[in-house]
């Protein structure tokens, strides 16, 4: 049920409606927008600090524009609630009940006024390149927008969006959001860079834009309505490339986030008169905890450990050795690609890096995972979250990282089924200093096990014997193999469960030695199948007898689908792989 | 035999013995080495424009730096001659029968005064950046120094590690070689920035790297050794950050290279005498013509057809395009993000974007594969080239794009198998309009074929009929499985041949069909089998008796090995292949 039926908001049908109202008017609106976000973030979790600080630049934009005509490119998406809002899909803010049916990101199946799905930072000034290119040669006229934040811009491909858009001829707009933060501090050049512009007003000579040939306009007061009005007035309908500089809040209109910016990014579900979380705290030890002991326990002992991350301590909850060991930190800002490179050099010296990657944005390192590591076989140590099936939007899926570490020669790539062998596999990833290794750090809840310490140079399978059938589960998909196992004697098989520890090399011997009394080996991996670890397992069983069972997501891309019905669809639930088992032997 | 026993050169084992030449002797250095580069690559081919404009900097580098101590990160690598030959390896250009003895690009297995394997653009300031880290942290103070080109500027990678750069606490030299040239024509912002900077003799007030709080020197003679030794004595040792601005001329000493830049970047063998290549130009057609062809076609009939690439119009043949239809061309500079990035944004505004990547710089744009691409399904077109077996350097191999491209959902990746196929999948890629479509140029010779006018919307594999054993040759490895079959035929064996035709998709029917009559299949791919194409058959029959042999190249890096050396390791050969069949259906 709607819970604001006075809103102003709910006239709001689409921004043409926008139009008719005062400033006043609009100035509520902002207000009520504000209030929307704090009280569907406060149930559900989300964007916040973004979408509080951009809320009168999203109004302004509206009233003056025409979208879905003139477009717009939201990058990363994360700050489009207020658009959302006044594009037709309030409802998912007033009604509590509907919260759930409108997307986090930017989707262009959801509305025409969204044109890309995006998740991914610094792509917004590309793709709007791309954009104007095009609409001049179909001999249109609209507006080309871009909206980046100043975190946004430390990623290569920003550069290289503004590099192209200096070349273009005719009108695109690229709005710069600076609220002086990324996710967490913003780094580098980039931030002395705004710096100057914003104390000069926008006046300095030193302006990185006009030094590339680009046009530029600043405005002081970003959350100003007015302000922003007027600034998009003057530029709208502009012949040429233009940077819109704009100053803005993160945070704006609760005092939490404009205190703390990190930790209210993103948020989740919490007490909104008191600020704290209503979720309970994870349970200890969990992989984030292990983590972090074993950072701090080779820091302390002097080590040239160096932790580096782009722009996401907070995944990790390196924090703490961001403030207690800053001499053992890094944070190159939202720039995987220099955090790989980065870990190259300073490994190449001596010291020992360890990257700190989320499965889906390491993908913007691929190259270097190979050019700047691997062919140079240099011994770089990588801990890669959220690489398994979680059930977040299609544009942060973590269900790539085999096939894109574990393809690579000479990258070793650990998936650890305890928390004991997580801390086991780190540990022998510093120690030993020949190759590449990187570790998976468990997305689904993994037991504390038994002590490990091992030697993982040559890949040894642990194996629970049994016959017939051998299920190998890896890394977190271990314990439904043990369900597997389970379920299977019911149906008088006793199955071998396997360990494989590597998704990047198998154990030759182990597999060799099934073949005496297994007809069926099944391998359980939480990512895609295809270019997967299981691939692997069946190409090398394929010239012999065995047969295999790759189990895993399926090549596409869900969006927000829960996890459970994606397990369903994927056939990953205990019964359903033991049926497939019985009719495979049948 | 040693060509010029008389030349100084001979004399100088390592960078020390320059130091005690004089000024008039460094220059007769440097017109020795320009010499050599010449002589050598007239024979051998390689890298010439970026050598011969980087001699004299080279020289100064060593006179001032002390090496390998000292460490210096060359860009791509491509212009290392000069280095290597004052770092006891110039025995490879004054002896022709040691011409091959040195490879090509920065090779730390050669020499302690070379730190990275190195191929790509854009990487050194970025491994800088964790070098400069590393040495500080271990309390060492060498100077570390970056040299990069104008053309490398474009890639995002440079300008990530320009803005870690700036946060830098000690000495980081970066030495920007401004020869107004990228591989092509450089483009963007950045060729503005430059040419303001050297208009001014670097006295600008609009500087991209002051704003970024860089220190900043220039050098408008960086052809001169006296002028480049100043430069360098000026900054050696710094305790801070600086970029080191020069102006140098691409193909300096050779009048032909100078005046066609672009063509002179990289040759083939060259008669020195009139700069005519002495390598037979290419037969036609051959699928650079057939894809030349196709493109005028579509352009000319009027079509919204836009030809993307990123700084390589050479691989492809490009160049008339850019001359003869300017609004069909877009060169995005160094920058395979971008290019993809601004494919996907051309695309949704309703024009055909066709891409030109080179599969081993096409790494750099993996997630914008995924992210910008895949996961909005966008209908755009991409032509792959140099993805095979090619035997070239270790940095540069393109074996791993079945891996890279055919693993995302929703990309339909083709491999032709003939000059007629190729041109029936450019024809059927740029008429569907639903989803991404890749296309691999092959890297062998390939047959015109039969004229082809097929839907490749559902995958429908071409079989030739037989039994026992069916072999499956992706792409250009087709002709292999020709071979194959016909060896197997004097062993009585009459097996099947198909060509998939797609590296993504199976044809599920055909494949069940042949578990009628067929014990064995076999895959040849011209790539990676980690994650590849044969890996997918292997998983789909892995539940049945059906046996499965996957042929492709190993998991590894061969640097500069001949294609035969590898064919045969990786039992590539026909008769290899029929032995192994005959071992499995023992």
């Amino acid at each position: 049920m709607n819970k604001h039926p006075e809103f102003l908001l709910n006239k709001i049908e689409s921004p043409k409606d926008l139009k008719k109202l005062n400033l006043k008017e609009l100035e509520q609106l902002a207000s009520e927008i504000r209030t929307l976000i704090l009280e569907k973030d406060s149930v559900e979790g989300g964007h916040l600090g973004p979408d509080l600080g951009i809320v009168e630049a999203t109004i302004a934009y509206h009233y003056v524009f025409d979208a879905p005509k003139d477009k717009i490119i939201w990058d990363v998406s994360h700050q489009t609630y207020p658009h959302k809002m006044l594009t037709s899909r309030a409802y998912a803010w007033l009604d509590p009940d509907k919260y759930k049916d409108v997307t986090p990101y930017s989707n262009p199946e959801e509305s025409p006024y969204d044109y890309f799905a995006v998740g991914h930072t610094s792509t917004s000034v590309a793709l709007a390149t791309g954009m104007a290119r095009a609409r001049d040669m179909l001999g249109e006229h609209e507006n080309i927008t871009a909206l980046i934040g100043d975190g946004s811009l430390t990623g290569g491909l920003a550069f290289e969006g503004f590099n192209n858009a200096a070349d273009e001829k005719h009108n695109l707009i690229i709005v710069v959001n600076d609220n002086q933060m990324s996710i967490d501090d913003n780094v580098g050049g980039v931030v002395t860079a705004l710096k100057k512009l914003r104390e000069s007003n926008g006046q300095t000579a030193d302006n990185p834009f006009t030094a590339m040939g680009l046009d530029y306009k600043y405005v002081g007061q970003g959350n100003d309505i007015k302000a922003m009005i007027n600034a998009f007035k003057s530029i709208k309908d502009i012949d040429h490339p233009i940077v819109l500089h704009i100053n803005t809040l993160k945070g704006k209109g609760y005092e939490p986030a404009i205190e703390n910016e990190a930790s209210h990014h993103w948020v989740l579900p919490f007490d909104l008169k008191t600020d704290k979380t209503t979720v309970p705290a994870p349970k200890t030890p969990n992989p984030t905890t292990v983590i972090l002991d074993f950072l701090k326990k080779h820091i302390e002992n002097q080590e040239n450990i160096l932790a580096i991350n782009a722009a996401i301590p907070g995944v990790f909850g390196l924090g703490e050795i961001k403030n207690k060991y800053p001499k053992n930190y890094k944070d190159v800002g939202i720039a995987e690609q220099e955090s790989v490179a980065f870990a190259a050099g300073a490994v190449k010296e001596g010291i020992v890096p360890v990257l700190f990657e989320n499965s889906t944005f390491l993908q913007r390192a691929y190259d270097q995972l190979s050019h700047d590591v691997a062919a140079n076989d240099l011994p770089v140590v990588m801990v890669v979250a959220g690489g398994g099936i979680t059930g977040t939007s299609k544009t942060h899926l973590g269900i790539f990282d085999n096939a894109m570490v574990a393809n690579w020669p000479n990258w070793e790539y650990l998936a650890p089924t305890t928390l004991n062998e997580l801390k086991s596999m780190l540990e022998w990833a510093v120690k030993q200093r020949k190759h590449p290794v990187a570790i998976k750090s468990p997305v689904n809840p993994v037991p504390e096990g038994e002590a490990v310490d091992e030697d993982y140079s040559i890949i040894k399978y642990d194996i629970k014997p049994g016959s017939k059938v051998a299920i190998i589960g890896l890394g977190d998909f271990y314990q439904l193999g043990e369900k597997v196992v389970d379920l299977l004697k019911t149906e008088n098989i006793n199955a071998t469960l396997i360990n494989p520890k590597s998704a990047a090399h198998l154990d030759h011997d182990a597999l060799d030695k099934l073949q005496n009394d297994h007809e069926l080996v099944v391998t359980l991996e939480d990512n895609s199948i295809d270019g997967g670890f299981g691939q692997k397992i069946a190409s090398y069983y394929g010239p012999t007898k065995m047969m295999v069972k790759n189990y895993g997501a399926k090549k596409e891309y869900t969006d927000n689908e829960p996890k459970k019905s994606i397990y369903k669809r994927d056939h990953l639930m205990p019964d359903q792989i033991v049926s497939d088992i019985l009719e495979i032997l049948k």
